[in-house]
C-alpha cells in the first residue's frame, strides 16, 4: 500500500494512547465503582478510586527499587486485584509486565524470563514454588515482591532479596505524577507457546491495548451497568484485554483469584451473587458451568450478559443451553496472542441474515468466529497470497493487519514467515462466506490440499466423531501422485457397536463434497496420541505414507 | 507531563488510522447495508458496496483533476449522499474536505475560501448562488464540481470552469487503490465562527476522526442494528461525526438533504418511517419535532433510540416529552468544533446515583452535560489554573486535552491565549459536581467574578425567566470597587403583569445563595439585543457602567 503524507492537522496528534489515560479517567470518572476480589479470608471489595491510590502507591514502590522505563517486570499470579494493580502500576511508570504463564515447564519459564531480561518478578505467595525453581536460572533479577495478605516476614522462602508488596505500598508515598509514556512503548509483553520450538514474545504498545480496549467496548457495548468477571488468565494474552475496556468504561470488575472447571461451582456462585453481565472463556470452562447450572433449582437471570467464548468453536448445545436456561448470549470470538486478541466476534447476527435465516440456521451461523472487527484487516489468502473466494467453502489461511496485530516477534529473527507483506500470517485456515462471517476450519498444517482444494480434516474428524457408534476419530492428508493429497480417516468403534464404512461415507455426504471423502477408512484400536492427548498426525502419516502413491503407482 | 519513552513493542504500530479504514471495512463486512437519501424525485437508496464504488470512481476522478494530497477541496451541500462519498473520498486521496458553511456571510465564507488556499470546490445545485457570489473573491480555484442529477449541461452558472460530479463518477475507473494516509494529516477542515474576528481554522488529522469515531460508538453503542438520522449539518463540524461512527460499525444512514425547523414534519414522518434509532441535534430541532409528534394519534415507537441533544441545555419537559410520548431518550451532550466535539455525554446515568437520587432528582441531572467520555482530559480551573472543587457549584474554566482536541488554529499566531499548558481553554464557565458530572453554566466573558466567586449571568437569567409574569430578563456583572464585580438584573415584566423586586428575590433564594443576589434589579422596557437577537451585554454594561463604583466611592 503506497503511504502518503497530506496537510498538517491542528489536532492534538502528540498525545499519546497509553493505560494511564484509562485509569485516571476511571478514578476520576467512576472513583465509587466496585471492584471485587478474592482473598483467602473471603471476598475484598474496593473502589476505582481506592485501586488507583494503590497503583500510585506502587508505582513510588517501583521506581524506589530502581525500576525504569523500558524494564521488564514479571508477575506470577492468579486473576487478582495485585496483578491488576499491576497491570497500570509498571506499565504507567514506563516499564513492561512480562506475563509469566504459570502452566508451563519451569524450562520454558525459564527460557521466557532470560529472554526478557527480567529484572523483578512479582509472585502470589500461593506460586512460590515456581518462581523457586526458576530464580537460579534469572541471575540477573534483582529482586522478588511477594504478595500475600501475610507480613513477609512470616513467609518462609529461598527467594533473594524478597520484599513485600503490601510493606512496600504502606512505605510508598500515595500521590504519584504518572508521566506520559510514548504510545509505542511496550507496555506488556507475552510469549506465546507454539508447538514448535521456544516461546516468542509479543510484545504490547500502549497504542494496541488502548485502541484494542476501545474496540472491544464498542463491540460488546460495555458501560458503568456492566459487571465482569474476569476468568481467562491474566498471564494469558492479559486476559483478552477485557478487563481493560471495563476500566475505560467505568464497568464494575470482579477477580476471581484461582478457580478449576473441576470445581466450577464456586465461580458460578460468584455470577449469581454479584449479577455478572461480561465473563469470558473457552468452551471448556463454560461447559461445566452449564452442567452445574442444569442442576439449580431456580436458574439464574443472565439475561444482560454477554458471555465471550474463545479457543475453539463453541458446541451448539452449550450456546443454546445457556440462552434457554439463563438468558445469556454466548458469544463466539477469534484471536491470537498475537492479535492482543479481538479479531473478529459473532456478536449481534446482521439484519440481512437475521431476516433471512431460520432460527435453526442462525444458531448454526453463530458458531462461526464472526465478523472482523473495525480497524482490523482480515484476510484469507490462497498460496500464491491472492484472497480466496467469499463462498464459505474455499479454504486459505487467515492473515491479518492493524494496529493490535503484532508486526514481529521480539528478537525473534527467524520469524519472518509469520510476518510478510504486511500482514501476520496466523496458520489457521479457514472460509468467509458470502455475508463476511469467518469460520476457522483446521490449522493450516493440518488441512489436506488435493488437487489445489482444501479439505479440513478438522471438520471431517468432528463429523465421523458425530455418529453415535464411534469413539475416535483421526483425519489426515497422505501423499498422492496425481491430487498431491488425499484423506485418511482412521475410525475407533464404541465397544461392542457397530459401524460400516458405507454408514460413514452416507454420513460424511450431508456436509462434504464427494471428491472430498477419503480415499480409505480404516477401522483401528486406537488412534496415535501426544503427550498432552492430542490426536499425533505426523506418526499416522509416517506409519501411512506410502498408501496412495503405491496405490497411484500400481494403477 | 514528564514524557518516557519505554521498551520497543512488537505491535505494528505504523498502521496509520485514517478514514479508508472504515470505509473499507464496512464495504466488506457490511456491503449490503442500506443508505437512504433525498432527490428531489424522491428517496433514493443504496448500499454501502455501491457508495463505496462511488467513492472510488470519485478519488480516481479528483485525482484527474489534479488534486494531489494536502490538497483543500471544498464542499457546499446539504446533507447529501455525495456529501457522504466526498467525505471518504476526498481524505483518501490524502487530500483536505473543507466544510463549506452555506449560512456564514460570503465575506467570511470568501476568507474560508482564501485562508484555506481551497484549490475545488464541490457544490449542490440549489447552492450555486453562494458559490459565484464567492467565486470571484477565489481566483485560486481551479474549477467547480456541480453535483446535481440533471446534466451539467443543462445547469446555467457563471462559475468556470465547471465539471459535473455525475459525468466525472461515469467517466472515472470503479478500482482506486487507496493509499495509507499518514494519520497526522489532515483529514477535514472546519472554520469556527467566533463572536470577534475572523473564522478560525480547526483542521482534524485522520487519528482524530478515528479515535473520535470509536469512541461515539461505545458511547452510544451504535451497531448494526442501528438506523441513523444524519440532521446536524455535515459543513458544522463534521455533523459531529456521528456518520463516520455509524460506518465504523455497519449502521443504516439516512441523509435527509435540506430541512428545516419551520418545516419538521417531512423529517418526523422519515423517522418513523424508516424506525431511526440514531439522531442527533439541538434543541431548536427537537422541540418542534415533539410539538408535532403530540400531534400524531399514533405515537411513533422510538424506544431503542438515542438522539444526541447539544448546543443548548435540553429542556427537561422536552426530554421526559419525548421518553414519554415515544420512549426516545434525549442525551445531553457536549462539546465544541474545537473538540471535533465528543467531550462529555449523558447517557445512562451512573449505577451510585441512579440508586441515590428521585426520579425527579434523575430527570434534573440528565440536563447537565454528563461525565468526560474516555481518552479526553476534561478540567475545570479557576484563573490560577487549579482544579476548582468538584462541588457542582464552583465555577471555573472548561480546559481540555485528548487525541480529539484541538491544540492550535491553523496560520493563527494570535491563538496562544486559547492554547496553552497542554489545554484547550474554551471560554465555557462551568461546574463539575462530587459524582463528576459536568456543567456549563456560562460563557467565562459574561460569568459575574465577585469577591473571588464566580456567578453564572445564564443561571440567574433563567430563574428569573422562570417566573410566570416575566417575559425578558437579563443579567451582567458590573465593576464594583470592593468585589471587583456585582449582578446587575434587567427585567421586562409581561404586559399587565405584576412582579416586586421581593417576589424575584425569594425565586433566586430557590437556586442561588444571598450573596450571589443581584445588587439591583430593575424594571426596564426592553432588553437590548444584538442583529441577531441575543442579549447585548455589552451596551448594557456600557450604560450602568458606574452604577455599583458610585456607589461604593459615595460610601
Amino acid at each position: 500500500m503506497r503511504r502518503v503524507t497530506g496537510h498538517p492537522a491542528t489536532s492534538m496528534d502528540d498525545y499519546q494512547l497509553n493505560t494511564t489515560t484509562f485509569i485516571r479517567h476511571a478514578a476520576r470518572t467512576y472513583p465509587e465503582q466496585e471492584i471485587v476480589y478474592y482473598t483467602p479470608a473471603g471476598l475484598g471489595r474496593y473502589t476505582y478510586a481506592q485501586a488507583h491510590r494503590r497503583m500510585m502507591r506502587l508505582a513510588n514502590a517501583l521506581e524506589s527499587l530502581g525500576v525504569a522505563p523500558g524494564d521488564r517486570v514479571g508477575v506470577l499470579d492468579w486473576n487478582s486485584h495485585r496483578h491488576f494493580e499491576l497491570y497500570f502500576a509498571i506499565p504507567g511508570t514506563g516499564a513492561v509486565l512480562l506475563q509469566m504463564n504459570l502452566r508451563i515447564s519451569t524450562d520454558d519459564l525459564s527460557y521466557v524470563g532470560q529472554h526478557s531480561e527480567v529484572s523483578y518478578i512479582c509472585v502470589d505467595e500461593s506460586l512460590l514454588p515456581i518462581a523457586e525453581a526458576i530464580a537460579g536460572n534469572l541471575p540477573q533479577v534483582k529482586g522478588f515482591i511477594v504478595m500475600s495478605d501475610r507480613p513477609v516476614s512470616e513467609i518462609a522462602t529461598t527467594l533473594s532479596p524478597v520484599y513485600g508488596y503490601e510493606e512496600l505500598l504502606a512505605d510508598a508515598p500515595e500521590e504519584y505524577n504518572w508521566p506520559m509514556v510514548d504510545e509505542t512503548s511496550a507496555y506488556s509483553a507475552c510469549y506465546t507457546s507454539g508447538t514448535t520450538g521456544r516461546p516468542k514474545g509479543v510484545y504490547y504498545s500502549h497504542r494496541n491495548i488502548h485502541l484494542h480496549s476501545l474496540t472491544m467496548a464498542a463491540y460488546l457495548g460495555i458501560n458503568s451497568d456492566d459487571c465482569a468477571l474476569v476468568i481467562v488468565p491474566m498471564f494469558h494474552g492479559q486476559s483478552w484485554g477485557l478487563f481493560y475496556s471495563c476500566v475505560m468504561m467505568g464497568a464494575k470488575l470482579i477477580f476471581p483469584g484461582r478457580y478449576t472447571a473441576e470445581e466450577i461451582t464456586p465461580l458460578v456462585d460468584l455470577m449469581i451473587a454479584e449479577q455478572v453481565t461480561i465473563a469470558h472463556g473457552a468452551p471448556a470452562i463454560f461447559q461445566p458451568m452449564l452442567h452445574y447450572i442444569r442442576t439449580l433449582d431456580d436458574k439464574p437471570d443472565f439475561s444482560r450478559a454477554r458471555f465471550l467464548s474463545g479457543a475453539t468453536e463453541p458446541p451448539l448445545s452449550m450456546m443454546r443451553g445457556f440462552q434457554e436456561l439463563t438468558g445469556a448470549e454466548i458469544i463466539h470470538a477469534y484471536g491470537a496472542t498475537e492479535t492482543t486478541p479481538l479479531v473478529a466476534v459473532n456478536y449481534r447476527l446482521k439484519p440481512s441474515v437475521r431476516d433471512r435465516l431460520t432460527p435453526d440456521e442462525q444458531w448454526d451461523l453463530k458458531r462461526k468466529q464472526g465478523l472482523p472487527v473495525t480497524g482490523v484487516d482480515v484476510r484469507v489468502l490462497d498460496e500464491d497470497g491472492q484472497d480466496v473466494n467469499h463462498d464459505g467453502t474455499t479454504v486459505g489461511e487467515i492473515c491479518m493487519a492493524g494496529p493490535w496485530i503484532a508486526g514481529r516477534y521480539h528478537d525473534a529473527p527467524a520469524s519472518e514467515e509469520a510476518f510478510r507483506d504486511g500482514y501476520w500470517h496466523s496458520g489457521d485456515a479457514g472460509t468467509i462466506d458470502p455475508d463476511g462471517y469467518l469460520k476457522v476450519v483446521d490449522r493450516i498444517k493440518d488441512v489436506i490440499k488435493s488437487g489445489g482444494e482444501w479439505i479440513s480434516s478438522i471438520d471431517m474428524e468432528n463429523a465421523i466423531a458425530g455418529h453415535p457408534n464411534v469413539l475416535d476419530a483421526a483425519v489426515v492428508g497422505l501423499p498422492h501422485d496425481k491430487w498431491q493429497e488425499r484423506p485418511l480417516a482412521l475410525v475407533v468403534t464404541k465397544e461392542d457397536a457397530q459401524v460400516t464404512e458405507d454408514d460413514l461415507r452416507e454420513l460424511l455426504l450431508e456436509r462434504f463434497a464427494r471428491w472430498q471423502l477419503p480415499d480409505e477408512i480404516r477401522f483401528v484400536a486406537e488412534i496415535p496420541k501426544t503427550s498432552v492427548g492430542k490426536t499425533n498426525k505426523k506418526t499416522i502419516v509416517a506409519e501411512y505414507h506410502g498408501l496412495y502413491t503405491q496405490g497411484t503407482l500400481n494403477e
